[in-house]
């Protein structure tokens, strides 16, 4: 039997209300085995922004990371969201360690050129590759990660990058470390957990009794011609059938609740 | 011959400025070998309190770290402070990780009671006890930590810790771990560094050539008699001793020019 590993990853939203937390961090510590934490940005930043007198910049409805917010992201997302779970995991006696990508070099990115729109989103990192060895090893010393969705470029730069993106990474490189034959870390099995407000995938989401619990690709194709899946449900799909074509091995869509229910999407 | 360790402790104002960073970054980097740096708190927080509408607290000219405190050192010394001098470090080839004391559960600490003239720190650790064998694991896989000035209490909560006590039972504990006979970890040899502004202990303040190059117990007796040392200075000497007396092998002072410089107390 393979080794499990649990990635989940949470939005901005629940990781700063205190209530959330709790649920989220009780339902975590429930899952057994190794596993990873990743979390989102969120509202926290735009309101201490605001207090700060920061502007948030937007264009086309997208962020923009200008200098002042960067600052704001890595005092927000790395300091304070990151090691207050960090403190509540050792609190439940999981031994957490609180991580960017620039520790221990683990992801390392690029700024993101500017479009050929002309638009320039700043200090905003697009993923070249993880350190999968390096987490492999925390993982076998026992320790828990706990990653905040921050890379840097090896210039001495952080740089913002997308949570579900740092999360994909992560999961990848892991599933697909090569050990040498017989150690216990060739066998990984990889199940990425994305938390959203909802119990899963629902045939109406307005009716959480209706949640699909499993989901391959030929399913997919025909809850999308049927109109059931529809909207965004539709790329936050697409992005985990490339998870699994990356060669990890399930998927889950859930909530906060159930971290080991909800959806599974496998290939 | 003994494995060599270095602990670096430079003030908030240090890591605070652009320029004085780099010349600190310069000289820990040409350090050989294992070292850890440990960074005070610093004007950040205040300025960042101020620009929030936090109110900096004082007591008798002591800082109270009431809960928003609390808030903005998290952001300053575990986010900004603390991610960039990890980046920094990553872009001179220096595997940095960077550290709070709930991290691996690195530095547990109790919450100061209160004074007995009713003073109350607010979320203050007085430390307990630090994990050394973890940071020897690190050290042994090449890593460096650099430590924020915060601690736990092992019930989820985060607390404010005096930088040079950070340093001091880090040094302590490392220096005093006793590893099975044979193996490199049993014969740390370790300096504590403390950093600031003058280039050392000077016979005369005003005169950077005076330079004292060492110091033991009995020379301290007589440079405090003489009226040599005094003021400030001789609480500085006094903790330093202290180190040495808990297994420190040497403390220097000195200022970040010159990291392996200035003035050596020695037992």
């Amino acid at each position: 039997m393979k080794k499990r590993l649990n990635i989940v990853k949470v939005g901005g939203q629940v990781v700063e209300d205190d209530a959330s937390l709790n649920t989220l961090l009780g339902s975590f510590c429930s899952i057994e085995g190794s596993k990873i934490l990743v979390t989102g940005g969120g509202r926290t930043a735009t309101k201490i922004a605001a207090d700060m007198g920061v502007e948030s910049l937007m264009v086309n409805g997208r962020r923009i990371t200008d200098e002042p917010m960067l600052k704001i992201v890595t005092m927000v997302y790395a300091g304070l969201v990151n090691k207050n779970i960090v403190a509540q995991l050792q609190a439940r006696r999981i031994n957490a360690l609180g991580l960017t990508g620039a520790d221990l070099n683990l992801i390392r990115a690029h700024r993101r050129p500017v479009t050929p729109e002309g638009i320039d989103f700043g200090c905003v990192g697009d993923v070249d590759d993880a350190d999968g060895q390096r987490l492999l090893s925390l993982l076998t010393d026992g320790i828990t990660p706990v990653i905040a969705p921050l890379t840097h470029d090896g210039q001495g730069n952080l740089l913002n990058t997308n949570a579900d993106t740092v999360a994909q990474t992560v999961a990848a490189e892991l599933a697909h470390n090569q050990e040498p034959a017989g150690t216990a870390l060739q066998r990984l099995n990889v199940t990425l957990t994305f938390c959203f407000e909802l119990p899963g995938v629902l045939r109406d989401p307005a009716d959480p009794t209706t949640l699909i619990p499993c989901i391959n690709e030929a399913d997919f194709q025909t809850l999308v011609s049927n109109g059931i899946i529809a909207g965004g449900m539709i790329p936050k799909l697409q992005n985990a059938f490339a998870a699994l074509r990356a060669g990890v091995a399930a998927v889950r869509i859930t909530n906060i609740h159930n971290l080991q229910g909800g959806t599974i999407i496998k290939p």
